[in-house]
């Protein structure tokens, strides 16, 4: 981990950068019970597990002052009649916020809070997101190409993919007779009525 | 300020993002006695003190867990033989780090910690730049076009412009003979020799 000041820049459109120090990839076996169409996934899977996404990441120390960052590379496809997208997550310490700037791709970014409020987010290239303190995030990519995201957090903020894996988001992004659309998750249900 | 996710986008080249919420501007003379030509600078002064930068920022609560977040203007010019700079600054809670995005120009960072230690970093379109915690930091304008960053750092980071005032930057980024120079301030003193 460097302690001096660094740079690095962002290869497009694959979206490599030329530092990082953690590199994450995620097949479609890591989102078992996330996407609608149980038939598409196990088919998906059966066909040789796609990659769904990367993550390169530059690693800091684990507190308040540092600023963990790297970049998102989502592949495009579907699952059925919905987009490729990530497990999402709520940070661990829920108080701490994340800023993404997207640089290439075409995608939405679907949040929400314990409380129950919920936010859909187009990102294309230039657009910067700002997800404030509490809000769970996860990306989907809309698009035929990469969806590529430069993206950082407070150090202390942990990831709870948790919550989300066995609650799922409320709301889904799904192509529905060609076009877009944000629809209720039907397999939602609120943390009370799990109990 | 917005409680919900948010996004903006900047207009390039001009860097102006479509949603901010405070808008500051430095002209010359903010920086007395930060430039080393003092004819050149009392010059300028006199003939209209000129723009030196813009900072476009989107206000967060000042707690630790959110990202004050923005985009930062510098025009081109010089002062003498040393190129248009921001004031500069270490944040008040030394233990926090920034995020720069560089988006249009070129230019360079120069950084110091308290310890002596310093840095000096080229920006330039797409290149990410990371200023770790007690890193004091100055954008300096080495092109001929505006230099636009984005940034980000912690809501709790606050500004020290005091230190860099009355101690300057050791370092200095001037043109010598058509080239570009890193230097020595000569003014520089460190804090105790000021005791």
């Amino acid at each position: 981990m460097k302690s001096a000041p660094f740079t690095f820049q962002i290869d497009l459109p694959g979206g490599c950068p030329t530092y990082f120090e953690h590199h994450l990839e995620r097949t479609l076996s890591a989102m078992q019970g996330q996407f609608l169409d149980g038939a598409a996934y196990d088919r998906l899977i059966k066909n040789g597990d796609p990659l769904l996404y990367e993550v390169f990441e530059i690693s800091r120390p684990e507190v308040a002052g540092e600023l963990i960052h790297g970049v998102s590379i989502l592949r495009p496809g579907k699952v059925g009649e919905e987009f490729f997208m990530t497990k999402g997550h709520f940070h661990t310490v829920l108080d701490t916020s994340e800023i993404y700037h997207c640089l290439h791709g075409q995608g939405m970014m679907v949040m929400e809070t314990p409380e129950g409020e919920w936010a859909v987010e187009a990102l294309r290239p230039g657009v910067v997101l700002y997800v404030p303190p509490r809000w769970a995030h996860r990306s989907v990519n809309t698009g035929q190409q990469n969806l590529v995201t430069l993206f950082a957090y407070p150090g202390n903020a942990g990831h709870d993919y948790g919550t989300i894996e066995s609650q799922g988001f409320r709301k889904l992004v799904v192509e529905q007779d060609g076009r877009l659309a944000i629809v209720d998750n039907p397999r939602w249900l609120p943390p009370a009525g799990r109990a």
